[in-house]
């Protein structure tokens, strides 16, 4: 009998954002492949039979190449082994899903994809920004701080043009960089970002601030998330709504520090996110 | 002592893809809001002694006003109750969770969002289809079918030619509009996508097509999503690689009846995506 491999997301990073199906799968599996930014709560969910197996990479280093994980997985599952490919977030979103969906199907391994929460909507959970919103943004749009640092300087200028929430992953510490290619692919210097770090997580740090003043992002703090759009506002103590926001006002609020910046738990009141 | 909203999601509809928190939520909560496209497995895990009320619209007509479910919810809260608004995916995507904030806050009700497993996640896990691929696409765009039925055609251009995934939510019936408006952005007629019906659930059902076919959907495939774009032909069984895919023999597969719907309890084997 052939096994199976699921294909799971384990969610933006608190424990409890696993979704069911996803825990039920951990506690059942006979394998489980790891990403380096699964947290280990989660991780300590598997069977105490489960072999866990770290496959992710550090800093752009890998430890294991991509065919290696393929590889390893289609071994198991063909020895009819249950295998869980756990991934952070959701798979399909900058989860390199697509090639080992490839690889599972050329090897003949029966799969299944187990959706995750992604990690824009934890850090935009984290930080009380809706992501679209009936008279600011219509749309949003996901990309990677690698496209944003590629010299394709036509794409950015469609996406900043449109209007659309923009959610950018994995953002680097180069957030100065990634900031004047948006401010020259359209974007005004004063637009609303928030950088989002360790969202869910306890630690969790939601900064707000301006394009013009984004600062390279402390190593610590990783990974972040970088949200940049009218929305923004919108969980802003100071921007109740964002038609009355006055854009000054904001820009002086951003740059005064110690408002900038919402330590872990950050609960919302009337008076916005508070410590 | 005064009460706490949790804008809670609750997934794309599989009771099994609802987090640890929703779950934990449901069972602890006083008062439960719950929009109509929740599926009733998931509303019966609230606490036997909860107060349950479905304030969704059906076919765009509304039961309930926003502003009552606002006012229902401050209340609720300030009168010391724990209370759940529970939104289908995700709240902070085309969720209106902006607008129930902004209530809330004025009413200095304290609030946290949990976040959920948006549509487009589940859409995608049930076709098979990786949002992003290193060699196809490097962003992906969520974007509702009322934007595109508005008549602003440069916002579509904008993304039509940024070659990111375009997902849109809500597409209602009339996709052969959608896809005649894509085509005029820019779109070529033989471009992939794929409609997603009822996602996630036991009579999901996944129709892989191109946009000069996109056909009217069927009413009673509600709720569904339409992903656009050639990371489509991904899961596709006739198209392991996308950089050995022949459009033409593309055209040629996705007029066969038969071929074209997937229905329900959707699996994949070397063969794609099988009964």
């Amino acid at each position: 009998m052939r096994g199976k491999v699921y294909l799971v997301g384990a969610g933006p990073g608190d424990p409890e954002l696993l979704t069911l199906k996803a825990l039920r799968l951990l506690r059942t599996a006979d394998v489980i492949f790891h990403d380096d930014l699964v947290m280990p709560e989660i991780i300590r969910l598997a069977s105490l039979t489960a072999q866990v197996h770290n496959v992710g990479k550090r800093c752009g280093a890998k430890k294991i190449s991509q065919e290696e994980i393929n590889f390893l997985m289609t071994s198991c599952a063909s020895s009819g082994l249950t295998v869980v490919r756990l991934k952070s977030g959701d798979p399909l979103i900058f989860g390199r899903a697509g090639e080992e969906i490839e690889a599972l199907r050329r090897a003949d391994i029966e799969y299944e994809i187990v959706p995750g929460v992604t990690a824009a909507l934890g850090a935009a959970a984290a930080a009380g920004i809706p992501l679209t919103h009936r008279r600011t943004s219509h749309a949003v749009v996901f990309l990677t701080g690698q496209l944003a640092a590629a010299n394709d300087e036509a794409d950015w200028k469609k996406f900043a043009r449109s209007g659309a929430t923009l959610v950018i992953y994995m953002p680097g510490r180069d957030l100065g960089t990634i900031a004047s290619r948006l401010i020259r692919a359209g974007l005004r210097d004063e637009t609303a970002c928030a950088v989002i770090s360790r969202a869910t997580m306890a630690d969790q740090q939601v900064q707000f601030t301006t394009l013009a003043n984004l600062a390279p992002a402390d190593e610590r703090t990783a990974p972040s998330l970088l949200i940049v759009g009218e929305v923004v506002c919108l969980a802003r103590p100071d921007f109740a709504s964002i038609a009355d926001a006055a854009w000054a006002q904001f820009q002086i609020a951003s740059v005064s520090p110690g408002a900038q910046t919402f330590s872990s738990q950050t609960r919302f009141t009337k008076s916005g996110a508070t410590r």
